[in-house]
């Protein structure tokens, strides 16, 4: 496998499709959000996505299967509303500079291939959240940026940087005239944050006026905030280390110099 | 040479062949296995595979002579029984990600061409053995598993990622309609483990039905036992440094918060 | 995107036509200065260049929009004078070796397709510089170099390596048989050293023959010696430490010996 | 420049030409003995060698002039013996492993059109020498390192690998059909060294049946003994420094054990 290959599982008619990507990052908030989505839409395997950038080894599955690590394409017929879906979520991305920019322009050619011309991108945003995460928005269309704060999204602050493939498809959608969005859910990122995931969800449910229901997410959201407490106490209690350490830094240098 | 390059040795019509591979990995298991199969068998060279991803430097033989890294491949004719052999191992492992996924590509080109319809990989489980190493088995074809586990594997935990051409050859196997089987002997991975090696020939032998002689590991085994005792001792000596220094930092850490 | 693209926003024919490149690098002084220069003299963009050898992220703008990062060329219609001016710079620098040489040959192509028979580079100079920093010059062509001479410059030492984009245009545009000079601003290079663009800049007027007002460069400078101020004070104090540091060793040394 | 380049200087008809390769490596043995006897024998350029795996800065000549990193052939007409020589040496090897191959490659293509059917390829061996070094050779060819063993080279330890394009040269040589020889002077590796060079240089002389004054290196090696004698001092003080942190260390183990 010299290149980044896609290998389509059924071919299908969509409908105005937008195609919501998700893929492992901070607080693996786009992998939770798109896979959630998938499973609770019932949505079918369109295609896989295989690619020489990925790493190195393959995964043992449950019935002691094997498989390449790879990205999935998944669709949903709306039948209600305007816009059928197509997901996109996988293993991993890609590991090289030159591969990350490989792997996002192939998704764009099967987007393309698709008649895609809305591209939604998730990922998560750090912060130290205290309170139901915010999520965060950004798109090179002002149009579509506006829908995203109309559903509740609060606009990206500038110079924010939007790493990996939920960045570049944003940044290389306009060379195929497809429109795209971010939405970054607001996250420690220490750890996979549900919580994160289902406010981005919200606000995706909004924009495409598709209904979800996301009470699936509370399961796990109180299964990591236990997690999470016990994080924050080591972490505060480093810190709190750290500053004893500096500030007995800072008096040797004082005394020093 | 830009690319990885296969040279033939010779050519030969091959009965229903099984490539078995075995490159150097955790405790070296695949290629102790595939080179000792090959010289009982007395496997004859078939090719040799050069590759732009293999470390950049040549070894001195032993006439003085120097040769590239590469991989190589041996036919054996099995008279008594079904399957021809094509046993491939070699120096190196590909130094990059995509030279990993480009080798393994090439590997199963070369597999085509011979009308390999099974591949066997074979490598190395990282586990604290302490009797006679285990086989742990994974495989996309659920037919070959069962094969494995009747030949006295045992099926792989979920989740185990298997690193390398051994895991690679397994996930793209099928693009080619290829099955293939990964056998991996247990070892704790620091030193060459003759004794894993020696675990996966025995289940080999069962699922191929060849019968090798593998008393010539016995020797090896004794001499590495040596080796493994007193690693051993250090390692846990260390461990008990390590704990001792640990259990004085968590009452620092106490102390502090 | 598999190859640096350069995309064109407007076609114009340019009057024998300088390139002016200035990247991040070394103090900023070649992004300060040529984005100064490209703002005083109202230059007009003229391409856009994207590589998948920048780094894997999108910055967010101003209005909440999102770009690729990239390299920009910008072009000034010189009424008055014989060469009209092409300015290049970006976000970044290539992140790979192969990536560097591939965008400096993309950016010559652009050079020789828009006629350009002369290239000048800008970067930085390390030094710890006290007063006005000196403008540094080396050139593959001495006609080229004493022109920078007679506008002020100094000739760079023997051995000097210049890094990265503006090295590389010096270097490959003689086998596109055009000129080429680099102009560096001597800096301390910790921070950017709008002070050394300037110096850059009065060099860079008097070999052009074009005129542009420096002083908005003044407020800037103003602004950054408090911080460079305050960086000197923090490593003076650590050399400090650090010399009684090795002084402490040495002592062991020489005790032990 | 997205590959690998020779650009010919000359073209000449050359007689049985010997190519002898010297990069800058190991105690920078063949660069210093390719450099000197190109000097010694007045010896042409013939060609540039220019590659993007090459380090991505240009350097400052004597006269503040720019070039980029790149390789040199030089010929050299024998007028009284058999072969006319080739010699390559340059600023630096090549910096990735797959940019190592190709341009092994690129120089063996180079070869091959001008009818070298012999590689001399020098670099240095690590020893601690006390005395004059002697020149370790390895070979394909048996006939050519018996050539180069009766010129008093001595044959290389099995398991020696020779890295970077000393080595690979020697490896890749054979699809072309071509012999190649290395020899490697002993160094203890820390600095250029000349006095290894000169062994080299001296079986090289016997091996090519080529005479060259070589007394234009002692000065050099004059040079080189103060710095190795100082080097050697701090080394051993070190050496003694880090045994006796070693015994303290395993005191301490022994101690919690």
């Amino acid at each position: 496998m010299e290149k980044t290959t896609i290998k389509e599982v059924t071919r299908i008619e969509l409908k105005n499709p937008v195609l919501v990507e998700g893929l492992p990052g901070l607080g693996m908030v786009g992998r939770i959000a798109t896979r959630y989505l998938a499973k609770q839409l019932k949505a079918k395997k369109l295609a896989n996505l295989y690619s020489p950038h990925f790493p190195y080894y393959v995964l043992v599955n449950k019935k002691g299967s094997v498989r390449l690590l790879r990205g999935e394409f998944y669709f949903w017929k709306n039948e209600a509303g305007e816009n059928d879906l197509i997901l996109f979520t996988g293993d991993s991305q890609a590991q090289t500079i030159e591969g990350q920019y490989d792997v996002a322009s192939c998704i764009l050619d099967f987007a393309e291939r698709n008649n895609v011309k809305v591209v939604v991108t998730i990922g998560g945003y750090r912060k130290e959240v205290e309170e139901t995460p915010k999520v965060v928005a950004a798109s090179p269309s002002s149009e579509l940026l506006n829908k995203a704060l109309q559903a509740k999204a609060i606009a990206s602050p500038v110079g924010n940087p939007i790493v990996g493939t939920a960045g570049l498809l944003l940044g290389m959608a306009r060379f195929r005239k497809i429109d795209a969005v971010c939405l970054l859910g607001e996250t420690r990122g220490y750890l996979p944050d549900p919580r994160a995931a289902k406010s981005v969800l919200e606000v995706l449910q909004r924009m495409l006026r598709v209904k979800v229901d996301l009470s699936g997410l509370d399961e796990e959201i109180e299964k990591s905030k236990g997690i999470v407490e016990r994080m924050k106490e080591i972490e505060e209690r480093r810190e709190k280390y750290a500053q004893k350490m500096r500030r007995g830094e800072e008096e040797r240098i004082t005394y020093i110099s």
